[in-house]
């Protein structure tokens, strides 16, 4: 009989499952569908159909799950403790509804933690013994591995680099605090930053008003990035101050911490080489010469979570080269 | 016959050599001198007349010898990279000279590293499973134990929290750059800010004028201190401001790291009540109410790196609880 192992990932704007048999390095098969965006009752429903619909179209035996969640988790005890998209998460018992379920071990952590350990399993991490995780996208997270190992925190709340500060003169976080590399470099404050430029400076950044469209407050930080590569001045600096603003952030983790390598996920992070250089640029200007300074990008894209998923389970049982026996 | 562990503290203003039974917590004996701060010579010629001293004194073998120096260490090769305050320590094979002279295995680690260890194992830190250690006097130094065990980062840079950012529109730092935390709250910052201030504002500070003298270049933090103590107002307010600066700065390793405990060691952090209410303070505004932030003194004062010196060679050998053998 087939074994497998099922990796979820609870995301903002998507799920997604895959399906792996122990052992091998490509998915047997993976769905993926947005998130209800609803509340936590319709994410769950939607979950679980879609690993119903996996597991009954490859019959055999489920050996373990590993769940990646959008926003904190008490991993100990399996428990996510809020959402900061979807009501009803709060204190929601995910393992244990996820063991009745599926009648198989689960270990949930939260989508940043399950990143690090996915590049660092099966993505840009591969040789790494400490790295830096960090997710770009509509907020910003970190996770790290340490020592070979993940590193979690006293209270699983390590790798909140997005809410360090970066600069005391900067724009409102979402935290409620004033610069805060979330308020300076997210899909978020990107957006932001160019609608307030747009509105002040009234002659400029006319490739980026074309693309925007008639409504701008429509516009997203892809929009500025598409604007930026083609030739908008504006949408342009405004790319590139964010990268700055990340790099800073960045160089910050690498004087605490001086991890091996810091891996970038998250769709701002495709914003191209000028971007790229602009973070990588500003990283190395702020930390010492001693410390190294290697930025690479995320090797998983949107899968790092599944894969971290499954780098999850490996972590609790040991590799899964030869197939494990389920516990109790 | 007697078993005994050695160790020494290779510090910027004075050198430290203690003897310790195996298993036991009191030195048999500790001797400390002020550093000749000439050249590295001249600091290994000392410190080893004062090691034979202590030896001589206390026949018996010397199982191990633990190094703490101020200063960046290769630790894996035991070999010191640069001292910044003393000339020709640059690639100095410190555990291997060590090693010849004393005939016992020697393990060497930087001041902050080894201070780290030494709370974790001896002081302030007994119960943590996770700590960052930092030490505030003429500049900022710091250094983790994570899981359990000294994290050191790839290169043995990790914990370079003085030279993180903190403000941007900050004042020049040693390192070159603008706004690092050293540049902020380290006991040279202070008196810079203070003899700024004394300038700036002739009417103001009578107190610490006073106690600073004839020559005001002369004027320490530890004078700050004190003319704060006494009611000056600007004495007071330098010391808050600096206060402030170092609560962010660990508010972004509390943001990072989420450890169980930041301890605090150096000569500026005795200046009293108002000032650690004012780390502390800063500290908690500048993270996210869901993490710990629990900061507390060191409790070994100028002696953790010695009792570091004998957590790294237990790191090293295991507890020697019972004597071990001498390798080799």
């Amino acid at each position: 009989m087939d074994s497998f192992l099922l990796a979820l990932d609870f995301g903002g704007t998507k799920h997604a499952a895959a399906l792996l048999r122990p052992g091998e390095v490509s998915w047997v098969e993976k769905r993926q569908i947005r998130s209800p965006r609803s509340d936590a009752s319709a994410d769950m429903a939607v979950m679980l159909e879609l690993a119903g619909e996996l597991l009954s179209l490859n019959p055999g035996r489920l050996v373990a799950v590993g769940v990646s969640f959008g926003g904190p988790v008490d991993v100990d005890k399996g428990i996510v403790r809020l959402s900061h998209h979807i009501p009803g998460w709060e204190n929601w018992p995910l393992r244990d509804d996820l063991l009745a379920e599926l009648g198989a071990p689960v270990v949930v952590d939260n989508d940043a933690n399950v990143g690090a350990l996915g590049e660092w399993r099966f993505g840009a991490g591969q040789d790494c013994d400490s790295l830096l995780y960090m997710t770009v996208s509509t907020g910003i997270g970190g996770g790290w591995v340490l020592n070979g190992r993940p590193y979690r925190g006293v209270d699983n709340m390590a790798g909140e680099i997005g809410h360090t500060l970066v600069d005391p003169s900067g724009p409102l976080c979402v935290c409620g605090r004033y610069g805060c590399l979330e308020a300076l470099a997210s899909g978020l404050a990107i957006r932001d930053r160019a609608l307030d430029r747009l509105e002040r400076e009234p002659e400029s950044g006319m490739i980026l008003r074309r693309l925007g469209g008639e409504d701008l407050t429509t516009l997203t930080a892809e929009t500025v990035s598409r604007a930026a590569h083609q030739g908008d001045g504006l949408a342009l600096s405004v790319l590139l101050e964010a990268g700055e603003a990340l790099g800073k952030g960045i160089g910050n983790a690498l004087s605490l911490m001086n991890p091996q390598r810091v891996v970038l996920g998250g769709g701002v992070t495709q914003a191209g080489d000028a971007y790229w250089d602009a973070v990588r640029r500003a990283a190395r200007r702020n930390t010492l010469p001693e410390i190294r300074s290697e930025i690479v990008p995320a090797a998983l894209g949107s899968d790092s979570p599944l894969w971290g998923g499954i780098a999850l389970v490996e972590a609790l049982a040991g590799p899964f080269d030869n197939e494990i026996d389920r516990p109790g």
